[in-house]
């Protein structure tokens, strides 16, 4: 394949690749963190691509975007502050801002220049910024987390690049003992949790720390995601509570529109695979 | 990417591309029908390509494979024939005859070549080919069923490419007029209906011709599979009888192991995502 013609993700511990066509290179940088691309593609819209990685583009986001919020937000009883740890294309941000109950929503992503150019290339991502319960932060979300006084959030949600690089920390037993440590009485964390073909041993691991963190429920939910690899995605929700149960009833009425989620996609995303089953052996 | 170190397969219409890398070729041939190709792979196993789509690699297949076989055999009130359309590889097949009450399943692939190739490059899919209630034939599907007497078949499974080349007639209003007229009272087909991100219409028109071929109650269910363009593909199953329910306690109580498929899982497929209800609008 022409290298000018396709930007190729390889997967090297994988042994896999996915390419999209590209019609334009539309701009790249090194900022202080990471090396940042923007591509124009044939068909799936704008594509944003960290350090080598494909993160976002237009046409496909909509799965991971809806199930690293919604799910989570019908579970918690009454989630009124949310902190989005990452999630600088501001994609979460917007979904957990379709919540009525949400009243504060930050989102603390290290790298300031992944939002400025999620506003230029992914504008319709960022529409919700403008939100008086919005607060943007460019600092440190690990420290944020440690610094941050008990009971003052209902929902973290960790939505990071892969477990290398910035994002290495937001993977480790002591980052989710200081989320249990700042979380309300039935607050959760929601981290996505890669890929259950590809990356079976990492989301155990994450079960295991989350667990040895304090937290005495876990649920891993799996979704489509064309442009991660496997196409096929999850997210791990951590709590004190019971997480048996979550508001179906709200979530079969809820007052937005979604491109994938909706009650019964919650409940499917909750089956587990029989391998899965298996090798988390009720972790 | 090095082309002897990587196999490729563009999707040119979707703009997209997956790659596995490859350790060795094992073999290549021009059949009557197809061009076949066998790698062995770094990760996934062996891999088959049939006219340059991934078809079948020894890792990921279970996906597909359960997914095409034990929903339609767990919604059946009482499968006891069952014909697979393609399905060469004999992966389904397997699937299908881990059912006791099914007493006849019949292979019936166009190309022998694929199925000879499977036993040598995929001999755990082939394991039942033995079994004495399986029948395998090696000529035209359609001619197979347009042929067939009434009432004389439970579930037609379409296992085929896609609609190109020699499974484009599998497609068609007339192949499905033709199944519905050989189909016993509660019959149905289940056929492979490509990825909901990708191939929206082509779901759209399949049901649409199934429909028309009389078969009132449609259902389209959703599973991961890497190996196939987006790593997210469907099935839909047509029949005359009501779909709504399936044999739960019996799924719940399965006398055979899987490895993707279980109950929850079974249920999980019936998910119909926002934007899919919406596009085939109760269709």
């Amino acid at each position: 394949m022409n290298p000018t013609e396709w930007f190729t993700e390889q997967v090297p511990a994988a042994g896999t690749a996915f390419s999209l066509k590209i019609k334009n290179k539309l701009h790249e940088e090194q900022s202080e963190f990471q090396f940042l691309e923007m591509y124009e593609t044939e068909t799936f819209g704008n594509l944003m691509v960290i350090d080598g990685c494909t993160m976002v583009s237009t046409r496909d986001n909509f799965f991971y975007h809806e199930m690293m919020s919604h799910p989570a937000l019908y579970t918690h009883p009454n989630p009124k502050t949310v902190w989005i740890i990452g999630g600088g294309d501001c994609g979460t941000l917007r979904e957990v801002l379709k919540h009525p109950l949400v009243e504060h929503a930050v989102q603390i992503d290290i790298d300031e220049r992944v939002t400025r150019l999620a506003e230029i290339y992914f504008p319709e991502l960022c529409e919700s910024n403008g939100d008086p319960r919005a607060e943007l932060k460019f600092i440190d979300g690990i420290k944020w987390v440690k610094d941050a006084a008990p009971n003052s959030v209902d929902i973290i949600i960790v939505d990071s690049t892969d477990p290398v690089g910035p994002a290495e920390g937001l993977f480790s037993a002591a980052f989710y003992r200081d989320c249990a440590a700042c979380l309300t009485e039935n607050g959760m964390v929601i981290q996505q949790s890669e890929s259950a073909l590809l990356h079976l041993k990492l989301i155990g691991e994450m079960r295991d720390a989350m667990s040895s963190a304090g937290f005495g429920h876990l649920q891993t939910l799996f979704f489509p995601q064309c442009l991660y690899p496997s196409g096929w995605w999850s997210a791990t929700i951590a709590s004190k509570a019971d997480l048996s149960k979550f508001r179906e009833h709200d979530s079969a009425n809820k007052p937005f529109e979604t491109v994938y989620y909706n009650v019964d996609i919650h409940k499917a995303s909750l089956a587990q695979p029989e391998f899965f089953k298996k090798a988390m052996a009720l972790k």
